[in-house]
């Protein structure tokens, strides 16, 4: 096996033969995915960087490498400062550390399936100013001397039943044809694999964690379509589904198929495909309109089926969830618990449901001081134990056939500090004022993020995340375009105004470095709210997850009636819904966790 | 005097005359002013509308008048329907507009000293899609046939002592300079009225309301500065006043001035620059830096000399408000008061302090069903008695020489209904909950509006306003950047984060159309807010203004006890603070206002 300082060695020499002089390596593949399939981890092979986000620019003296402020630590771990300088994002952009360092006149390399129209329009524009040029490479250099490459998965699509999926494929597409023809568009290219799962009803095994198989599609205004995916990967079932209205092409026929429509009006989305699909239709002829993605919206709204089913799995997914939180109270104690068994168990736990596909993460299991890291993934070198006088914290999910979770839960390992109580309680204060919010149709997420941050927020705390994101129907676990984040990232776009059936996380949180971190998980769903003599349509969130919120964390006095009564209301539904399919010393355990929480 | 018609026919002649197809009028002056002079009232004198917003465009064969929600019924009752076509905005805009109506090949007329460069772009392009051309005039052609056109005022300019403006007006330009020099800038074009006003410490009378002269400025990054005034509008001690550092202009000599900046990099707003100064520099061969302002950070962070004017002038505006809201008390169940008697009782009461310059914009006194018209002006056709069992709202404020107020109280004629009560008691919990919050510094107003909205919307209803805008110290009663808003607002540009110094309005509502309105308007600071244990540095609000909340409109049930405190120790401090000023009848009623609400 080369070493890092191998490899970049070796890119540097195929870059001469390239005739490059420098190169861009994003973490993403051709599909803008947030998770990759372990053949486009080009960035970690190269670098040795295994965090979520990151990119590098490679030029023949020097290489950097770009983090935010979550891996700044991480990086310097993993990945060699000898060869790599490491830079800060947003305050350096790949583009603007070009622009400095590019030697003049450069050819600066990059590959067109790897970012989007505005990612290369900006570099373009920068470069310009330096006399350097960047230039689309037919092949990723980084490919060809990836020697032991892992070849793209080859995992078979399996149908996601009508009964699931609550519309049938030829409905969406048919619909999808409807919105081109109001559009006076002619078909739409889908790209985001989550998209094309949920426009197909179809599900893949191709990237970890998400239920994607790689994939592009062209839907026409007709509500026929083309999907391209491997051959191998369609059995006859899957071929049966998808019907005489859809052409099955393989995935490499794309690019070809692309440069047919000539003269067509073609929808691409430009937050979500990558500059290599407008190169191709641009050259073919064709008229590119750029839009949203059509399968966001209807994929963001969750229909009856997909409602009833996200409510199915959370009851087996609290299940578990209340079984682990017993074991940890149990086990903990005896001193030999750890991040990883815990994990272990929860997730062995969930396995036990038969309508479990996958976890929808990888489980953050974070004691004592790990529990402050926010996205925090446990290793044999980092595992702790779960120690008495500490927190403990676990974040997981799971990829059920009707429906995705995720969900936080924070308990106290022997007795909590009277500081872990005011903190647990101020964060319980605005999980509830998320989960009681009443509001406007036309609400953003963006109004309502400051209502979670408020009690922090009077003892001068605050938490560096958003408050919730949106979940897909046993797809991603990260889905938009709705989110409750401040204002910060309204600003870059705008987020979506809520509407019933949307689904999102609401998580607050409090980090304290260095000694515990605390955040409080739950799903909700947007739904009406019936007022007497409301003037406008009116908002509000149901409640999805279930399973107890720590009781021993909660200082009663600090909430107000209202929280009082939400909190025992929302533990009665607990025992009312996650109670029925538990038993024994179990059963007596959720009995106790569920118990009314009273002030003296 | 002639017809709307014959003017509308003038114009016309006059456009083909000037060989042009059309012409747009919007409502600004030179500065884009939020509030003109009557000399700038192009808009008004050809089609009669009075409303604060909204601009025309006239074509040989149709003209149509473009207005916001706001003005839809009072469009149609000042201008005339015959001849003008009533357009909505933001569902149609003028540009769009003439995309559709502008004859093909049609040569359409703006004033370059009205309008945005980002304006005149998008309608160049727009009209460029028709083949129709956009053509800048030399002269506007209202100007040529508005024969009894008020001549621009007279009014002298009067010097800001450094007293009350807490900084002199050549450490002004000294920091300005510098920051220019920080950008690499030779020179900044001040165009907007309170910037110039602010700059060098003078205050004028050439806007009703608004203490600003007609002029533009050059200030240089050696500090120097030229400034373009009508001379007769500067006395000796203003000229004394501005001293060496300033070479006094006429304002005709500006253009000229501006085409000698060759070579030079001039800093220019593009948000508070009409298009005509681009073009003048352009022409001349300078380097524009399009940035912001640089007085308008500076003006909005109030220093401590401005912070007690602040308070010095709401000591007295308080007083006046007190005694006014008793006389109403003792007047208004007689029968006989209405809205422009009250208001006129009211002018008289804040014109009986020496330090008075003018009202801070025209009072909206508003009497039952008209307190619901959020922009209402009352005038002999509109005016209404205060009736018994109505509400009436008295939105006002002055110009003192030491600041700018601006306040609102709604009062009960006679019992008010239970309804009246709840919405009462909604709005004044809405806003405590801003006078209350605590954020971390970096925090924009956009995060904090909804606070003062939660407790409408848990009863159904909103309010289609902003929560709070900027103030200046005896300026712009609206002064940006900074506001509480929703969102909506932040992803046209983004709000302006919160910082110690800033004076917003904090003014949340109701309006039951055909009923009653409700407002309850305080302006506070923006300050500091020392926590125990904080982790970060923390801001909050310290209120400004005093006059009593009318206790019979609350209903004290409905009080958090954190909120019966807030208002009980508000009281207290009223008391305090305009107590001393008042005796007699006017002390009674004010112990009377200002005694504890208590529960049952």
């Amino acid at each position: 096996m080369s070493t890092y300082a191998d490899r970049l060695k070796a890119l540097r020499e195929q870059l001469k033969t390239d005739q490059l002089d420098g190169f861009v390596i994003p973490l993403t593949d051709e599909h803008m995915s947030e998770y990759v399939g372990t053949y486009a981890q080009r960035l970690a092979w190269l670098t040795g960087f295994q965090g979520s986000a990151g990119s590098a620019v490679v030029l023949p003296e020097e290489a950097a490498i770009f983090v935010d402020g979550r891996y700044t630590l991480q990086v310097r771990q993993q990945v060699d400062g000898d060869n790599w300088s490491y830079q800060s994002v947003p305050e350096t952009s790949v583009t603007q550390w070009l622009e400095e360092h590019a030697p003049n006149g450069a050819r600066i390399g990059y590959d067109p399936w790897l970012h989007t129209r505005d990612w290369v329009k900006r570099a373009k524009e920068g470069l310009a100013s330096r006399g350097a040029e960047l230039i689309p490479v037919a092949q990723n250099p980084i490919d060809k001397i990836w020697n032991d490459r892992p070849e793209a998965s080859k995992a078979r699509l399996v149908v996601q039943s009508d009964e699931h999926a609550g519309k049938s494929a030829a409905e969406k597409r048919t619909e999808i044809g409807d919105w081109l023809g109001q559009h006076h568009a002619d078909a739409a290219v889908l790209s985001a694999l989550d998209s094309i799962a949920w426009a197909f009803n179809v599900r893949g095994a191709d990237v970890s964690r998400t239920p994607v198989a790689l994939a592009y599609a062209i839907v026409h205004a007709d509500g026929t379509a083309e999907l391209f995916v491997a051959p191998e990967k369609i059995g006859p079932d899957v071929q049966q589904h998808l019907g005489n209205g859809v052409r099955v092409h393989d995935r490499t026929a794309f690019e070809g198929v692309l440069s047919e429509l000539k003269d067509k009006t073609v929808v691409v989305d430009p937050e979500r495909a990558v500059s290599a699909i407008f190169d191709a239709l641009e050259k073919a002829g064709a008229k590119v309109l750029p839009l949203r993605d059509p399968t966001i919206l209807p994929k963001a709204i969750k229909n009856p089926a997909e409602i009833a089913g996200q409510k199915a799995a959370q009851e087996r997914d609290g299940a578990a969830i209340a079984r682990f939180l017993h074991w940890i109270d149990e086990e903990a104690p005896k001193g030999e618990v750890d991040e990883l068994t815990a994990s272990d168990k929860l997730e062995a736990m969930r396995r036990e449901s038969a309508e479990l596909r996958d976890l929808s993460f990888d489980s953050i299991s974070g004691a004592g001081p790990n529990g402050a890291i926010v996205h925090y993934k446990s290793s044999e070198k980092t595992n702790r134990k779960l120690e008495s006088g500490t927190l403990y914290l676990i974040d997981s999910g799971g990829q059920y056939v009707d429906g995705t979770t995720d969900i936080t839960r924070t308990v106290p390992i022997g007795e909590p500090t009277d500081e872990m109580r005011d903190r647990f309680t101020r964060v319980l204060k605005g999980h509830i004022a998320i989960a009681t919010a009443v509001f406007p149709k036309g609400t953003r997420g963006s109004q309502l993020d400051s209502f979670a941050r408020r009690p922090l927020w009077e003892a001068g705390l605050d938490y560096a995340h958003g408050t919730g994101h949106g979940v897909g129907s046993f797809l991603s676990v990260h889905e938009g375009p709705q989110r409750i984040s401040p204002v910060g990232s309204a600003q870059s776009g705008g987020d979506e105004p809520l509407q019933p059936g949307m689904i999102l996380s609401n998580e607050p949180g409090y980090y304290k470095t260095g000694e515990y971190g605390i955040r409080i998980e739950n799903l909700v769903l947007v739904v009406p709210r019936e007022i007497e003599g409301a003037e406008k349509e009116m908002l509000g969130f149901e409640t999805l997850t279930f399973a107890p919120i720590d009781r021993r964390l909660i200082d009663a006095e600090m909430l107000d009636p209202e929280e009082l009564i939400w909190l025992n209301c929302y533990h009665a539904h607990v025992l009312a819904k996650i109670g029925p399919t538990l038993s024994g010393a179990d059963l007596d355990w959720l009995r106790q966790a569920c118990a009314p929480v009273l002030t003296d």
